[in-house]
């Protein structure tokens, strides 16, 4: 499956760029300029040689014909990038995995972006796109670092069916994580506030932790 | 330990006080009618005669006299009920486990209180008490049910460090539950959001899932 990354030379962008690749699929790295989406692909490739990842740069536009987009921009790019790349995204299966977080003294605090949550703001920009937001509440440090195993429930939400079911597949994928339906849209808030959680006690014990939900009744039950 | 519950007849308020009184802690279950309470008290005394409860009935503000209160009501009473008490509650340890929550079609989405969380409304509604939040996320049925072996992970916030303390070592005497120091007061909007999510995922799935955070370096690491 190819991959486009939007966003893709920042810390998240990378990390989920990395991970994906390591699971076999072609990611593309898109940036505003196609020469730092291939530089940052390029430094990847090397620094994970032994893995030989299928990683090539592009500019954010071109990133947009892959099979599924990752909105992977810092939190308050998140809207303009969408808005400017709205035709290409039409039909698209859109992740959006930004989390709207301040930094107040040591800790991190959710604010709560005007359309109430980031995957309301990438639905409302691209309309036509089926907008999931999935990733939130891995550590991007844990996700880049693909000596580290994850140990996490993904929760997916998403107003398209096609799109929950898509974006769970691809999350089950990857080794250590599960991916769990989390409902519409409307949850993307609670679930992108949440991170903020996570990151604050990830700071004050200095870990990596993510959640995994303990007691779910799954379907061979 | 003497535990009081605020609006221990609901569903919230009746699973603390049996989970509380199951590991030993003298509840009084608050009511705004003492008899009410009694009758609540004598009910879950009857339901799990084995556990030999300890469990009274009180009014609400008998329940204040403990060495430590949780406000249990439905979160549209919570912050009315601890403005009717204020003096009552100077210098206690006061647990909030409310969650704004309304009912979309068969989903559950998280409103946002006028204060912005419960736990800061009840802060607000008693400045001299020792506000921490706690337990948002344990379904009220597994944590009512005694049969029920818990194995969750509780965020516990709050402005006060003693009441982060006394929190988390109340939640760390409750088998299978595991206290988490989750940051100030300003976390827990984030905290009683997400409980919209894990409802969400329980109603589809027909589970009673809990949160348990991995990868978590605890300080004996």
């Amino acid at each position: 499956m190819d991959i486009g990354i939007l966003g893709g030379t920042g810390p998240a962008g990378k990390a989920v760029a990395a991970r994906l690749a390591s699971i076999g699929m072609s990611v593309a790295i898109g940036s505003r300029s196609a020469e730092r989406g291939e530089q940052t692909a390029a430094e990847l490739c090397e620094k994970w040689a032994s893995h030989k990842l299928d990683l090539h740069g592009a500019d954010n536009e071109a990133a947009c014909a892959a099979d599924l987009v990752v909105v992977a921009t810092p939190w308050d790019g998140v809207f303009s990038t969408v808005a400017g790349l709205t035709d290409h995204l039409e039909g698209k299966v859109v992740i959006s995995m930004a989390n709207a977080l301040f930094k107040v003294g040591s800790d991190m605090e959710a604010v709560v972006p005007a359309r109430g949550s980031l995957c309301v703001a990438v639905q409302n920009a691209a309309p036509k796109a089926l907008v999931s937001g999935a990733f939130h509440h891995l550590p991007a440090r844990g996700l880049a670092n693909l000596e580290h195993s994850l140990d996490a429930d993904v929760l997916v939400c998403s107003d398209h069916q096609s799109a929950t079911k898509a974006t769970i597949e691809l999350v089950d994928r990857i080794p250590g994580c599960r991916g769990i339906d989390a409902g519409s849209l409307s949850q993307a808030a609670a679930i992108e506030a949440f991170t903020a959680v996570l990151i604050g006690v990830n700071i004050r014990t200095r870990s990596h932790a993510s959640i995994r939900l303990t007691g779910l009744r799954t379907e061979t039950e």
